[in-house]
Order: structure tokens, then sequence, then C-alpha cells
């Protein structure tokens, strides 16, 4: 047997359950969990705030183990061999269907309705299908990424689900060579978003966000300037701030990964002319906000551009550029603290009142 | 002397006026002004909606004309001669200077601090820089497109300037062979943006928009389907409508091109999971509008994309076009009445009150 | 006991040969063959000229049936179920992996290197896999797409496999609203690379080919002009030719469709400057080039395009599009000549001898 | 009186002579050039490789200079202005129309047929436009760039010309976050790509080049391995050095940087199914290449780019990552050698030898 945490219904206080250890499938896996996360969708979770969640349901999408047992041999993209005792992490989209007008017509995979996530869209009992559990079941089909050489589990938790989410959001912002990108919100996704504006050509990055603890990190990550906006209350005031910087223009790019509506109005008046706005914060229903449509996108020829999820293709490119910059950009600086399973209620309280940057969960007994 | 409709100020009777006759200057061209139109920002520029208007006008952005007298010889891209005698329109945009910011690093022409637009930025005593006169008065550098042979002022004047307005948002939205488009207004521009998605690989077009002969005219042009949406004032039906026709799924690119604010919320609820919708027409401040960024935005994957005025491409093209599909699509039969000069006015009201499709006006004495 | 046409090795006859009537495997089904195509593919076949065929084979890569039992409810994309009287065709390539580098972080999926293909890749010792046979046997996966109302087998098989070849073609060319689009070769590529160029937004396509009966059916098709490349063996005036109807310019787009290695460089010669030349007429090894780097590529800030097989989105909106212009573009006038099953061996000598434009296989007994 | 290096023909050795002190006309400006540079493109133009050169010219494209005086008040593109004493670049190319087809309908600005570059299509007779002279006379509507704070000349020329073209090769490359990016040529333009594919988000940079202090420059940059390809002779063995470090499958990018047409045919060996190749190396006519379609181009569905010059925006965009990066990438080291006036004949003549990276000419008396 072995135990997970798990949130039984919404608002409902996590609890420890023991389950019989998991055997792989053919073509399937388990791997020992190393560490897992507490990300803001966790906290959506918790607060009943996403639709179709099959309570209860063992959290933790974005995780990293060591490979226990296989179901046959098993092998990554490039055909290495994946065998008991590797640390990997994995891709927690499965059940892609690659057979629905989605997939083969409109390409637009994470919009595939037959699409689950690990710790999101799966329910307790069906199996360990969360990272907040000793041992996580990988279905046949479930993607694994080796850690590369002289990548840590710390390194990559401190990436984390924002890691390959950040990756996305900027490459559908398409940064050019010297764009201005402000970036809303400093939790794990925007301060991703903030290190991949870098790595994708962008001359400077502005962040706007709280607490101090988190535009500090955005600093070290590289931002070069950040607004304080418990500080600056006034979102003309924010604007503003940003116009200065750019010469009365506004940014080239502007990415929201706040979750709070009022950001998409506030963000807008920041795009410079002919400029793009990536909404990738609004993952759950933050409320609705006023614009005009006129003023923030027609006459300012502005692209704004939903950016929902990520594919295996981001986690993929973003697992190697982490490794290969991962002392330019001190990921693993950005896990807070770290909970055991038993503790995972206070993991998700602290993450709810941010004052953690990333809570890491390590199921280790 | 030759006479001009003069727009005085904002509210105000459109009056005739006398000008001395203009003569060219170095570089520049008469024309003879064969026919103008009244287009949806006259109609603005009459309820004194846009900013920065140097009333007294002479309104016209998009004319035809003959020319009468050139300052020295000149030629067209393909380089033909200007000759006097020749049937010509012209970009009704210059003054582009080239040299700012917008235009060199940003590449976003339209957004060119410099830019001036005939009709609408200049005032009457600058001259007859406005096609409701019987002469219209080209500054040096304003580029002139002979009428294709086999196009009469008829032909191009029921296309004006919504021919290469449609074609400008139909080139923003990227439409893919065989994609399903929605126009939402079926105004001069809703219904160019139809025809220019047929050619631009479409499979269908859905129209909604008012009043009945405004939609018979988008049959004519090739929609499949349109909607009276005065006779479905409900958004959520005419969301269900479009849905209706396409498997449940939405529309892979939906127009905006009516006007009012709140299209966009109900445009939005079109739009296919990760498809395009573009704004183009919300060429004045119509309000504001609520949107929810989590649901129209975020989780669609979706792509709103603003589109302001035009270049001078869309118009080259647009012509070009226009002359190879005359007969499968009958721009001429857009314009509903021709008027006099004297009777601008009434025109400008027929338009506002929308009982014409196009109002054409035919300065010549 | 059905009959099918076999190809033993290359150079060898096509003999008639009986099989075992097949049953559907659970998700698959059994079609009865209605018609099916011979194509350059076939021809390239007979000769021996591609790599890893598994010979002996049953070609025929796209073909139309009727459904005669499958193996459980099956549906299309859009949830219509396929049921056993259905006149269908469907998508010619099957195990694309979704699974390895190619298709997973590339997205290159017809470079997957698991993907395989009727009537090409696929051994008349594994089933009735290709469509020169009484009944084809649909493997689990592969997409079936009923004919749209209104469409007959004769229209699509005038397509056959050049239409989904040829919009993939033109999609990968980026056409314009109001480009000129050159294509070299005048077979069934060819010809359906002319009419998506229409259907994407060309003001004018030019066509050089032979002999004289495929360049009128590229005018009935729309080609403004045709040159007969026989009739005129120099490449310089052919590349004239293009130039004198370009202003002197060359074209924006130009498609190879040729097959014939020494029309790359004559057909750079055709190209403008910042324009794009798509290579989709070199399926097989036809041969080596000279090019001159600095002239054809670097100084004419060219893009030199590959288009490599095509996906199911080709062959889904190719077959919607057909539909809708079968009248305006008519396909099944392509067919120069039906042959039965036992006549497959002439439809080859025919067509590799170009007396037809295309030849359709009709199995029925 | 001022001195000057003039190319009076090709072959003919390099003379200094005398010209008036030039007065800047209304708009323009006077430099006094602090340092210029000798590219490879010098060397061509001694060997008359290019042309349409009205000989003789005063060589120099790409300088550093001080304002010694103004035709009136002059500003860049922020509204700074532009006064005597400050040190700034320019955009060599000037002339460029804004009014053929090429500039308005194409967009393919480098193409522009009026298009003019300083010390390449300017004759010595026109005045002093070329960069190896004690000054540098900045006609009307030439774009002059303040170097940033901390940035010194030595900085920017250690770029030179190779700076924006480099940037432009990889912008038109279209680098992905993660992607392998390969160079052929170890020159400045090769560098620079170097430089840029690693600001644009490749994972990995490789080059090949010669000799060897060039591919030490190249590690320096962050080229994460290097072939000497004067070691390696065998173009086949340097194809399976890059197949080595990409599993086999050839780089995502791969930028032709060499001046060597037989790179063509081994670079596109290098490249992955559905990867780009970016000509940029072919600036002169450096013969023929044989290729074939087949292997080269259409299986492997690749993008064949060619790179025509640059315009402002890389200029500018590539100056500001400049001031930004300069501590990350010495682009200073890369002058191996400074020369007088006097001397620009050896400078010449250790460019055409490659003994220098990169040869500076300073002019100061």
């Amino acid at each position: 047997m072995v135990s997970a945490a798990v949130m039984p219904r919404p608002g409902a206080a996590v609890e420890l359950r023991r389950f019989p250890a998991p055997r792989p499938a053919p073509g399937g896996a388990v791997l020992e969990t190393v560490m897992s996360e507490v990300c803001g969708t966790d906290v959506h979770l918790h607060h009943g705030r996403l639709a179709g969640v099959p309570y209860p349901i063992i959290p933790g999408h974005v995780s990293c183990g060591r490979i226990l047992e296989t179901g046959g041999p098993l092998a990554d993209l490039d055909g290495r061999p994946l065998e008991p005792g590797r640390l990997v992490t994995f891709f927690d989209v499965f059940g892609t269907c690659g057979a629905c007008w989605h997939c083969l017509v409109a390409k637009a995979a994470t919009r595939c309705p037959h699409r689950r996530v690990y710790g999101i869209t799966t329910g307790a009992d069906e199996g360990l299908l969360g990272g907040w559990a000793e041992r996580i079941e990988l279905r046949p089909g479930v993607r694994m990424l080796p850690l590369p050489d002289g990548l840590e589990p710390e390194d990559f938790m401190g990436g984390g689900c924002g890691l390959p989410t950040g990756l996305h959001a900027i490459e559908r912002a398409g940064v050019a060579l010297g764009d201005t990108v402000v970036v809303q919100g400093s939790g794990p996704v925007g301060l991703n978003a903030a290190v991949f504006a870098q790595l994708s050509g962008a001359l400077r990055v502005l962040v706007l966000g709280a607490p101090a603890a988190r535009l500090e990190a955005a600093r070290r990550l590289g931002a070069e300037d950040v607004l304080d906006v418990e500080a600056e209350p006034d979102p003309a005031a924010r604007a503003r701030w940003v116009r200065e910087r750019t010469s009365g223009r506004g940014a080239d790019v502007v990415v929201e990964a706040s979750g709070v509506a009022a950001a998409v109005r506030e963000g807008l008046e920041m795009v410079r002319d002919g400029g793009r706005y990536v909404v990738v914060g609004q993952y759950t229903d933050a409320g609705e906000v006023l614009l005009n449509p006129h003023v923030h996108v027609n006459r300012r020829h502005a692209a704004v551009l939903g950016c929902w999820g990520f594919e295996y293709t981001h986690l993929h490119r973003g697992l190697a550029l982490m490794a290969r910059h991962r002392d330019r950009f001190r990921w693993r600086e950005l896990i807070s603290r770290e909970y055991r399973l038993a503790d995972a209620g206070r993991a998700l309280a602290d993450m709810a009142a941010r004052t953690v940057i990333k809570a890491a969960i390590r199921p280790a007994p």
C-alpha cells in the first residue's frame, strides 16, 4: 500500500489515503514520485472553479519521479531506453485522440475533447493519476522525458507547469528580436514567461506583480524593471509606467499571467499600436472585463491571443532549454518551501496566500 | 471656380461652396471628379465622432476621376504614363513618413503619426482634398491607379473604400482553404469582406446583418446563408444559428464589420476553438463591451485581431481582383442611388438611415 | 474470392490475382471499390523508382468505394455514422504514430518514419491494401470521408490524389490575394494546383506544360494563359514568356509540378524578387540540377519550399471545396478514360505515355 | 581638404586622395569618421565581382562617427536630438523609394530598384559617401542612430555590417525556442548569425568554418561545437558531424554564410526534414552548385530561404541588442587589427587572406 493526498471535493480538507501499490499496464510505467508541485490550478481545484473535475482527485499535474517498473521496454523520443532507476518527468496530458476534427483539421490539439490531464481531470478511483502520491501510474502512451544530465528534480520542479505554459505563451506572442515584453503577474507562469521572452530575443522585460518576493525573483530572472501592483493600485499609473519605459508607445508584447480579469483592460493599455497581447492567465473563469473595441483592438491594430494549455513539444523544448540555461536562470530558487505529503493542505494554503512562489511536495516517506 | 460640398462642422448641414479651380503642383495632378462616395465614415464625420478632424472639410475619401492636368510626367507602379484623360482612382492616404519608428521598426504603416487621409483629416482651407467636389487636387506623392480596362467608375465605386478595407480585414484573418467565415454586418465593409473571404479560399460565408436589401446583396455576392439581426434580436440565438451551421464548433473566422460594440461579445461566441476574430468595424468609438477573458479568449485559444485602415497594396490588389471578378461579384449593383453634389446632404441622411447600400456622389455639373 | 491487379515487381506486367474476400477487423471496414486511379506515382512504382516498396503490391492509393461491412459502429469527423452502403473515400496514409519526434516536436507529420500509404508501401501479402481491387480493406484507424451530397465518384476521382497534393502545394506557397501564380507542369497535380491557386486568391494563373489536351484542360480550369513546352523547348524563352506577363518582374509564386529536375532552374528564373517557389513535382528522384545560389536564391530573396505528401486535413478540405466548386472547376472531365481491372496494365501504359490526363480503374466485375 | 581612401577600379591599388571638406545639405549631416570597416563585400568590390559599381569609389558601408555639423535640427526615431558631438552610426542604405511596386505591393524593400548603398553603389565623384574617409557626408533622409550609452565604437564596429546581416538571416530562418542551428562559415556574418540564433531561442549552435582563430571566436560567442573545414575537407563527413549531434535527424535550421557555392549542397544535407535553410553568404556570384530537388528539397519538405541585404529595422534592433548583451557576446574582440587610412590596401589584403576576423579602419589623422 502507498499513500496519496486526496482532495475529496471542493472546499474540503485534503486527506491522506492509502492505495494498493500499482503495477504497470503493458506499455505503461510506475514512478516513485520524487517531487510534485502545488500550482495555481490546484488552488482553483480546491475552490471548485474548474468544470468537470471528477472529485475525489489526487492533485499534482506536473511531477518528477524515478521509474520503478515498466510494462515492457520503453524509450524516449530519441530512442533512449527508459529503464527502472531513471529520473524522469512526463507530459501530463494524455488521451488526445489524434482522430477528431480539432486534432486533424484545425490542428488545435489543446482543444481536443478527448484530452485528459493528470491531477486535474482524473479521479482518485481511476488510480494514482496525480503527483501528490508516493507512486504515479503512467498509462500506456503517456510520454516520459528523462531529466537531462546535470538537471536535478529541484531545478525542474522550480519551473514546474509554469515552464511549458510560459514557453507556450511566448511562442504564441511571436517575440521578435529586440522586442520589449511586459508581463502582468509574477507567479510561476509570469516568471517563466519573463525567462522565455528573453530567450526568444526580447531586448527588455518589464514585470508587474506582487508581492515583493516574487518581484525580486523576477529581477533575478532578468527583468529590467518591476512594478509592485500592491504599491501602485491605479491601473492608469501602471500603464503610464510602461509607456514611460517605451518612448510613450507601449510594449511590443504584453503577456497576461495574472488571473485577474481586470488585468486584460489594463494590459491592453500597455500594448503599442500593432502589438500583441497574450492571455494565458485566465485559466479559470475570473469574471468579466469592460473593453472598448475601438480603443483597445481596432484602432490599435492589436492582436489579442488566447493561449490554452500546452503540448508535448513545449515541455520537451522547455526542459532542454532549462538544462542549457540553468545557471543563467536559477529556476530552483523559485521553490520557496518543500512539504511532506501529509502537509499538502498547508502547501495549498500557502500557495493560495501567495506566501510562497512555488510550493513543492515531496511524497517520499 | 468649381463647386464642392462642404461639411462646416459636426451636425451642421452640408453646404455647396465655390473654390478657385486648382492647378497641379510639380509631381501632383488635378482630377475632374467622376464619382465619389458616402461611406459610414462620412456619417461618423457628420456626427462628430472622429477626433482631430479639421472642420470645415470636403468629405469623400475614395473617389474616381479623370486626369485633367499633371505637374509634369507621371506614371503608375508599372511605369505606364498617367496622362490627361485617363480614368483613375488614387490611394487616399498620404504623408505616411517612411521615417518614423512605426514605419521603419514596427512596420505598422497604418499607425504612422504623420499619415493623412483625403476627405477625413484634410481641411477645406487646404484645397480640394476630398471627393465631394468637381475637382480633386492630388498632392505630389499621392498614388494614382488607372482603372483597369473594362472597369467603369460605377464598378469601382460600388466597392469604394469597402474594397480595400474588406480585403485588409480578410488578409488579417488569414483565411485557410476550406474555412467557414462569418461576417457580422452587411454594410459595404462586411459585403466586401464576404467577397474576399470567398476569393481567399473560404468554403462558406455566413452573413448576419440588416436590412433585407443588404442581406439580399450578401446572397448575390455568394453568402451561403444570411440572418436578419432585426428579425432575430437575441444574441444567443444568433450564435446558435452559427453553431448549427458549423457542427456545433463555431466558425474558423469571424469578421466584425458592424460598428456596434456589443457585436464583439456576440461574435466571439461564434468563433471555434483556435479560431480568429477580426475587429474592423469599430472605426469610431462605439462604446464598451463586457467580455469574459477566460471564456472568450483564453480557453478558446482565440486570436482577436484589430484591423486599422488599409495600405496602398490593399487598394492595388483589390482593384485588380475586382477587374478579374466583376462578373462573378457585381459590385456596381451595391450603388443604390446616385446624388448630385447639391444633394450630398440627402445622400448622407440616406446612408445614416441605411435606406441605401452605397450612396454615390456625381459631382459633374 | 475477389480479384485485384497486382504489380509483381518493377518492370513486370500487371497481373490479375484472386484473394479471399476480406472481413473487417474491429474498428476497420471493407469497401466495395467503385473507382481507383492510375497516377504518376503508379508509373514510378512500375519503373521501380521508389525505395522500400514491398513488391508484389496492389497499387491505387486514392480510391472511392461503397462501405460493405464495418467492424462495429464507425463515424466520420463530424460524428455522422459510416454505415454499409455509404459512398466514401479514405485518407490513404495510416500508421502515422503521433508519438515520435517528427510528430510531436517538429510537427512534420508527413515525415513520420512510421507513416504508411495504401497502394505504395503496403504489400499484396498483407491484404487488399490498394485500390486496384474489387474490395479494399480499411485497417482500424484509417479515416473514411463520405462523399458530400451531389458529388459522384467520377468527380472525386477526377481530382484523385492530385486534389490534396495540389491543395497542400498551394497552402505551402502562401498565396496572397492578387498574386500571379505560375504552374510548371499540366498533369493532375499541376492542374489541381492551378485550381487551388485561384481559390486561394490568385489574380492570374499561368500554366506551362504539355501535351495540348492537358493545356486545354488548364484553360478550362481557369488558367489565363498556357505555354506548350514541347512547342517552346528553350527554357530562357519560357522564362521570358512569364516575365512578359508580369511587368518583367516574374511571378509571385511558381509551383513546380513537372517531375523534371531541370524545371527547378527554369522555374526559379520565373520567380519575382521576394517570391516563393514550391517544389512538389519531384516525388521521385528525377536527377540533379545546376543552380546558382547567388542568382536564384540569395539576391532574389526567394523562398524555395519543398512540399512532401499530404495530411488528412488537405483531403478533408479539398473534398469539401470540390463539392462547393464542382460546377466552376469540372474535375470529372479530367478522366480521359476508364479501364476495367483486367486492363490496368494498359491504363498504366497510357498514363506513362501521357495520352490520358487521368486514367480511372473501375474494378467492379 | 580631407583625405579618403579610393578604390579606382577593380584590381587597382587603393589610393589616398584629397577632397574638399563637405558641408551638410539641409536635412543632411557631416560626420567625422571614427571607425569604418573592411568587410567581405569590400574584397568583392576590389575583385570587381559586383555589377553596377560606379568606380572610383570610397568603400566602407558601415561606419561610426561623430556628428560635426547638421543641416538644421535632426532627431532620431525616438525624437532625441542629433547634435554635433554625438557619436552615431547610420543606415547605409538610402534612396529606397517607398513608391514602387517592390516597396508598396510586394513589400520587398531590399529589392527596391532605387536603393543605393554607401560605399558600394556610390561613386567618389558624388562626394564622401563611404567610410574610408576622414569625413562622411550624410545625405538628407539618411537615418542616423546614436550609439547607446556604454557602447563604444570598437563594440559596434566589432559587429559592423555583419550585425544587421546576421540578425536578418536569423529572422528569416524563424528560429523556434529549442532549435538546433548550424552556421556554415565563421566570418563576421556567420559569427553574428551564431549570436542572434542564441538570442532567438536556439538551444545549441554548431559552427563549421576556418581558420582556427575564427572558430575560437565562435566558441567564445557561445557555439556549442565547431568543425574546422580545412581539417575536414570531406563534405559527407561534415554532414555526418552535424547528424551525429542531432540524433541523426539534422539541424532545425542551417544558415549558409560561407560565400562558397558548394556549401549549399553540403548544408542541405545537414537540414532535418521540415527544416529551414537560409542562404545569406552568396552576396556575389560564387558559381553554381548541383542539387537534387527530390533529395534536398521535396522529400525533405525543406524551406530554402534567400536573404538579401538588410533594412533599417535590423540595424536598429541589432544595435539595441548589442548594447544589452555586450558582456555576454564580446563583439569588440572580433576586431583583429586596426589600420590607418593610408593602410587601407593592407587591410583589404589581410581580409582577403582571412588573417584577420574583422579589419577596422581608423581614418582620424
